[in-house]
């Protein structure tokens, strides 16, 4: 539910310096806290999560309305909630996975879940904001949840009970988002798609 | 039903110089007309409220291509149109609400699905026409429906029956937004993130 | 599932000149590959056709990480996956509106998710892309999948068996759209709304 809180408050942040009136910063801080989520469970046909426990939306909104409000006091902060989002965002993702392994459904789809429900939010967040996706940016942030789910699912039936794997997982995502953060990485070369000279045409 | 016909045309109005063929407009006036209602009855775990009853497909079809093809003797009309739209988003929101209600939850969720519901269809419509959504525009159009969702839930346990509440929220959607519409109103200054001089960039 | 994995190949290969990460390929391949589908088993309640046989997720996988690679080999047949991503999407359509139809909704529904399912996957990838939907476009890509989902569903009641109202559905696609490739058709003026000069603003 702090990750919920936190993730409002980093989605409005993100889009804050656009003219927002006070109904749209807590619309997108909503969207970004319990989108993936809300996406995932619609997908695997659970229960949407909010709907059972109305506190994630209370968090959300709290969250939404302090990036609003106060924005300007996490603004000096904005690196330290940059590393509480990525470690939101683990826990999330292998929670997600887990849900999904928990439904019987193979570790391929948990792991898709689990890497949509930590970037769903966001997302939908840059759509309605008219922003480029992270799909489109260089930006290291889904990579790292891809691959700590698959180190989660790898490890869950070689481990005993899910502590480790979870633990493997979370750390998984979170160290390689930290790196990331840390030194300013960007996708390599290699794995990036070279436009040509007036490339972006068409 | 009447109300599905009238924010087809309205959504088809909305997008409609922009080069638009006639299958564009139809599927961005059918998305506008039920896209809100649609959204809603999947995360409520509902039937989608269009498959039970053709006619409304009928309807948004209808004033799809009305808009389409003969969109300039609407165009007149626009303003009346506008006000139109108001009371059928009133209509639709708390509709919605008093739907979630009854299924049993709680009342934040049933303000946040009248909302979805009003304003769904719209934001759906802007991502698929690319055009900024009104999440980020100052326009007064959300702000209402949320108003008007809050009073509904409020004052329906302390009326009798669900006639009160619902005119009493229905009343302020439609007092508030038409309102905006004959002053042009904007959300006020205080409401509203400054961006600083160059803010937009980042 | 050929066809899944060649919507993954042609989905890449619309984007693939935009800096894109191997992750943001792989995203947006499996988006336009089991996209629309996946939509519209949300909307008839049946669960996700890709939970239950993960190969068309290796499926997309594998067109999605072959376009991303080997896009200069696909690029000198770009016109030839063009015509069979005309046949994939004919297939998927006519498939998916019998699947309605077999669920006992009415024929206009079924009509409408055949044509979701068929551009459904394509119009998420162009929103995550950040690209203009078709829906504004005039390139004649929808227009031949309802046709054909129209005739599907009403030959069906008056033939023996399924296979003669398909064969004609999924022909008219098939032709519709390889006509308009071949002779590089757009949708007639006459169908297209004109806009005045400067009618693109507002």
């Amino acid at each position: 539910m702090l990750g919920t809180g936190l993730f409002a408050i980093t989605g409005v942040l993100a889009v804050s310096r656009r003219g927002l009136d006070v109904f749209g910063a807590v619309a997108l801080g909503l969207v970004t806290a319990v989108g993936g989520g809300t996406v995932r469970d619609l997908l695997i046909g659970a229960p949407v999560f909010w709907f059972a426990d109305v506190n994630y939306v209370w968090a959300a909104l709290a969250g939404a309305l302090a990036a609003f409000w106060i924005g300007h006091v996490f603004r000096g902060t904005l690196r330290l909630l940059l590393y509480l989002d990525a470690l939101g965002a683990a826990l999330f993702a292998v929670a997600a996975a887990n849900k999904v392994l928990l439904l019987g459904l193979p570790a391929p789809i948990a792991v898709i879940m689990g890497v949509l429900t930590g970037i769903g939010g966001g997302l939908v967040r840059d759509l309605l904001a008219g922003r480029p996706t992270l799909l489109v940016s260089r930006e290291i942030y889904a990579t790292p949840i891809l691959i700590g789910c698959v180190v989660f699912v790898v490890l869950l039936p070689v481990t005993p009970g899910t502590t480790w794997a979870s633990t493997a997982g979370i750390t998984a995502i979170f160290g390689v988002r930290a790196l990331a953060l840390y030194f300013h990485l960007e996708m390599p070369g290699w794995l990036t798609q070279r436009g040509g000279p007036g490339g972006s045409e068409k």
